[in-house]
């Protein structure tokens, strides 16, 4: 608490700073991000990760972009068109990180007679107005979440959903700390979430820097505390909500839903508006990241299952709209059924 | 499947030889003990795990302790009934342990006028025995449990129930292994299992060791493949069964029970009858072992939390009888009402 709160991706001069997540705890490292193909090895990496963090973090590798690109107008236009192709494949399930770029790109579509150092100028403001909005939209996530948290909740988060997440402040951990404000008896289980231990090593981290209660489970615990009566309601984020408000999130939450569920818990999705993919009709077409079986098989660089084992790592799961409570975003809490609500919110 | 494989535990002279399973699989080492201290070091420190495994080093140790125990016959006596107190609580849920040793302890209660050496020799016999019995047991519950597996099947198993948690061959995974036997086209879905990984350390590893096909996969996403229809039944171990079905096992079971009732998939117990607690009537009563949080916020002695985080690492959950499709011992598969069938098991 007493120390300082570094955002998890910023402007430093010229450059875009991304705070390396992948050594968190532990230690607070900057890369300095000068190229858009830093910023998207970043996002590969995982040295930045969530989804709403991965749109900002793609908005300010466009602008990187935009400032490198020589040439002529038309040059220009042809080869950040291209850009935007590679940094919208940096991470395939994410919604957030598409629609950070088409709305990055639309500035180059709906000006065609602009010249470059006036596309330019228009691509870094709008990477810089999608940086602060997000936070915006965070704290009316907050806003409208915390309602749905009970007075002394004992909440359950999974993954990283909050400003490490996000540009800043969070979602699910947005809502945890709107709640937290306004009745500290608040407080949280964090779930470790295999294999990447972004619950254990980012979520835990920004609770206690933050002074709201948490207390660390391994992901296969969650059952047990449920079944014993010690969770009153979780709160998740997202990374692509399909039309019907089928929810694509970290590996493990649909198990989370499920046991959520069975115990007549409510599940909350936290996220912005940004991740819905209307085009989508459910989450069948949700594409699933298949990420490198070795961070199955090994632990900080070291294997721990026997050689040559092969493993599955879907980094990614669909959590169908039936097991979800509400969707918590910056315009108000989505009921079922949730293909009117999400049109109305989204104005289509 | 060309290299020898080693059982968990063995006489070796007059030592008890014991691999440690904290460090496989990449280094086979024996731990050779000759007092009973040095097994219930073994059996607190997860040297030696699996509640069938641990019964038997139990009854080891007492074996070894009669060895020790010097003076007259009433001090024998009384020293030998408080070692098996102290051996007893060195795990608290399996009943094996206790079964164990209640059997051991039962030659001296059964031989009041037995000296020191007629003792000692029935006390290594009967351990003997019951080390002897173990691995037939595991082979009458892989006969059995092989009628269940279907033809082709992808079988989900969780921890390890396996030759490495009992004297030899396992329970579920000795269920896997007959199974195969018949039909090679089976193959295994094994979860991580945290914090201590025996799903990735121990029961990859044997199942490799065997030829069997094994898919390593975290905890969190065996709900992701039940929901793609890649899993056909589930098979587990138990550390304590209550006289109505409910099993004890290792933390996260009770998750996978639900994820299985939720998906219509087949979820059964192997495990021999001396795992049964008939004096308990439900799991309510089944003592919950809590370990060392550090276990889950540090990694191979690697602390990947922040410091300071609170955790809490139950080592067990209980799965209520009704997610328990059968339970699988060396019998027979017991069937509901659970109540009946295991009196009927069990001749009470």
């Amino acid at each position: 608490m007493t120390q300082q709160w570094m955002p998890p991706i910023y402007r430093d001069g010229d450059a875009v700073a991304i705070l390396d997540q992948r050594i968190l705890p532990h230690h607070e490292k900057v890369i300095l991000c000068t190229t858009p193909e830093q910023v998207i090895r970043a996002i590969k990496t995982m040295a930045i990760r969530g989804a709403p963090a991965v749109g900002v973090a793609g908005a300010l590798a466009l602008s990187l972009g935009a400032e490198k690109i020589e040439g002529g107008v038309e040059d220009f236009r042809r080869r950040f068109s291209r850009l935007c192709q590679k940094v919208k494949e940096a991470r395939p399930t994410g919604a957030n990180l598409s629609w950070a770029v088409e709305r990055i790109y639309s500035v180059v579509v709906e000006n065609p007679k602009a010249g470059i150092a006036e596309l330019r100028d228009m691509i870094r403001t709008r990477a810089d107005a999608i940086l602060a909005e997000d936070v915006e939209t965070n704290l009316q996530i907050g806003k409208w979440g915390r309602e749905v948290i009970p007075r002394g909740a004992r909440v359950l988060t999974y993954c990283n959903a909050g400003a490490l997440a996000t540009a800043d402040y969070g979602t699910a951990v947005g809502v945890i700390r709107a709640a937290h404000e306004k009745d500290p008896s608040v407080q949280v289980y964090s779930c470790e979430t295999r294999p990447f231990l972004q619950g254990a090593r980012l979520t835990s981290f920004e609770l206690m820097r933050a002074g709201i209660p948490v207390t660390l489970i391994t992901d296969n615990a969650a059952g047990s505390l449920m079944s014993q009566g010690k969770i009153d309601v979780a709160v998740v984020g997202a990374d692509r909500i399909a039309a019907n408000g089928d929810t694509a999130n970290k590996i493990g939450t649909y198990m989370m839903a499920v046991l959520a569920r069975t115990h007549d818990i409510p599940f909350y999705v936290a996220a912005p508006r940004s991740t819905i993919d209307i085009a989508l009709p459910d989450g069948s077409g949700i594409p699933i990241e298949q990420r490198d079986p070795a961070e199955v098989t090994h632990f900080n660089g070291k294997k721990v299952a026997p050689e040559g084992v092969p493993a599955v790592n879907p980094a990614f799961d669909v959590t169908p709209n039936k097991y979800i409570t509400g969707i918590i975003t910056e315009v108000g809490v989505l009921k079922r059924p949730y293909g009117k609500a999400i049109r109305k919110a989204l104005g289509v």
